[in-house]
């Protein structure tokens, strides 16, 4: 079994934290993404799409999608259960994933891609507009999120799941994303200092 | 239980199709995306984020997202399974049902959201060089599942999935989007046929 890991981008650092948070270590390949590495005939071979991060397990069969490489490793390792336990806490997990992706990270990443000088060669053709329309999403998602964490410690309940990964990854993809946190979301600020505090989120 | 359903949008179609592959019926409300009814107050107080499809628990729960939805009933009625069964095979149905939303569905999705003159009030602003962008992509991933359905019978393997809820739902919404098929794909040409002649499909 092999992973294939870039230490920049926040996709892989969704699946190393999963996988730090379930106490599983494996061979890891690191493919720089700022150099292209991602993009040459070797890695396409492993995934056409050319986005990281995948696993190739022992038998060949390539995994991407860090979700997919999460719920692979949740169903050989349930514990501790981070896709939810009984029909109610998966599809609130998977809800509160969904959402903290679609209707958050994507657009932290929309920003990103379509604004950051650094994107120019990899996201073709960047489409300024398109990220100062989602900009303004970003900061609608935090204060859904503010009056959501007043409840509860995290985002899809009591215990904490993928759907806390999700967030903490985008969170901290606005910094290279050139957007700057709120002052006034203190559940949101709470939160994150104790999602941040856990040592999966080293890795 | 109650299903907040839209006939018209693509989303809730997923759900239903689900459904149907279940043969789980459930008490239902319309709502009409085109008079503007998930921007209702009422609406608004069932999913703050104004998406559709909702499903409401008995215990008022509610959980939005069409495929958190149809995990709560996958995990309800595990048969027939639809997110797979075992690590690996639950690892390539989520793969496969992530690359079909995000490299295909999305952008079939940007592209009707982006230049539809139907979507004028409820996509704003719009961004007609974000659709353009996105275009080419959804032709490339044609490309990509035709060579990909010549090896197998289903999206992710030899059984039908929920991946191949998304890609029918995806592919049959490139119509409104004004995306014409392209004829040179027999393997996307007979799973078409193959999916749409499941009595799902008419959901």
């Amino acid at each position: 079994m092999k992973l294939y890991d870039s230490k920049m981008a926040p996709n892989p650092r969704r699946t190393r934290i999963f996988l730090a948070e379930k106490g599983i270590t494996i061979p890891t390949e690191q493919v720089d993404m700022m150099k292209m590495e991602h993009r040459t005939p070797e890695y396409t071979a492993v995934n056409p799409l050319q986005r990281m991060p995948a696993l190739v397990l022992d038998d060949s069969t390539v995994i991407t999608e860090s979700v997919a490489i999460c719920r692979y490793f949740e169903a050989l390792q349930p514990e501790p259960p981070l896709f939810g336990v009984g029909a109610k806490e998966i599809a609130l997990v998977e809800m509160w994933n969904r959402r903290a992706e679609i209707n958050f990270f994507s657009n932290v990443a929309a920003v990103f891609r379509h604004l950051h000088p650094a994107m120019k060669e990899l996201e073709v053709p960047q489409v300024p507009a398109y990220a100062e329309a989602m900009r303004p999403r970003v900061f609608w998602f935090l204060e859904l999120a503010e009056r959501e964490l007043a409840t509860r410690d995290f985002l899809a309940g009591d215990r904490f799941s993928v759907a806390d990964i999700t967030m903490l990854v985008a969170v901290d993809f606005m910094k290279p994303s050139r957007l700057a946190m709120p002052d006034n979301l203190p559940n949101v600020k709470r939160w994150h200092a104790a999602v941040s505090s856990r040592p999966s989120a080293r890795a």
